[in-house]
């Protein structure tokens, strides 16, 4: 007797999120990811339509995830401090085990972005929700004290969105832990 | 009659070099090699001794063209303007069609580096460079005045590090060219 097709969507995208994140999306196979989510492929395609359109789905997950821990650092009391603790994040994350492929964003935006436009946008407006997220902080920080240059808020916001896979590159190339914290020190010293 | 094997190993080399660069490492097949080169297995196989090999002669053969680049650059007679022309021809290079791949250290680096160790010990090795470069640059400007800040060269070198392939990144993913004048300047603005 055939197993009934029930699966957890939610599960089953996190499966897919995985061999993604890990394999990148031209080397995944079918097989890949039938293998990972257990699905057989009819029940695949009822489910996601492409295999593309499962990485979507699976990316979205995944953003939305790192948005909010993006906001839930930056809402801290001390602007600046809250900034410091969002970039020491992003270095200590890119070391953690869960993130040993890299930042499934950035790994996007090297491997589909440049030809890939719903991906395209997707990492456009998270660079884009970074810096915002960023600018509003450091204004916050100028209003309260704890920031103290002059200097446009929106356009230190917008260096700091490069930075932000600038660690997360050199921390997958295994750059030593000494370069990663001055670079963190001088990026902070712009907003004393 | 079967055609006699020659060729030139530099040609070879760079469609090679264009295939890895275009596809990456794990997604580029033998069958892609010998289309691209010209070259039988057997003359592949008598040439290069595998498939990563010829990643590695290919990759160090791009490496040396950047390094070679960087350095006419920073040597420039004004220490500030030159690394202002680093940064910005780094921009620039990411949009030019021969660079619609994305810097190839880049994309080794977040593809290869995390697992496998002669590609990261290049891309660290070429990080190493890049700051040595732009730190030496730095104290050039600050002995010959066209760099005002006292702050340590080194450590402002690092955050450049950190930038760089930060800018790349951003380029590739299709960064409006505000936000990369705006962090560029607030970049350069830490020399003042």
């Amino acid at each position: 007797m055939p197993r009934p097709q029930q699966f957890d969507r939610k599960q089953v995208l996190q499966q897919a999120l995985k061999v993604f994140w890990h394999q990148g999306y031209e080397a995944t196979s079918m097989t890949d990811l039938m293998r990972a989510t257990g699905l057989s492929k009819s029940s695949f395609y009822n489910t996601f339509a492409s295999k593309h359109e499962c990485l979507l789905e699976a990316f979205d997950s995944y953003r939305a995830d790192r948005l909010r821990d993006m906001d839930r650092v930056l809402a801290g009391d001390n602007a600046k401090e809250s900034i410091a603790t969002f970039f020491r994040m992003i270095v200590s994350d890119a070391k953690a085990p869960e993130f040993i492929n890299g930042c499934m964003s950035i790994n996007q935006a090297v491997e589909l972005a440049p030809h890939d436009e719903a991906i395209a946008t997707r990492v456009d407006e998270d660079f884009q929700k970074i810096e915002d997220a960023l600018a509003e902080a450091i204004e916050r920080g100028q209003r309260a004290g704890s920031i103290a240059t002059r200097r446009d808020a929106r356009n230190i916001a917008q260096l700091m969105v490069v930075a932000f896979p600038g660690f997360q590159v050199l921390v997958r190339a295994g750059s030593p832990q000494t370069r990663l914290n001055h670079a963190l020190d001088e990026l902070l010293a712009i907003l004393d």
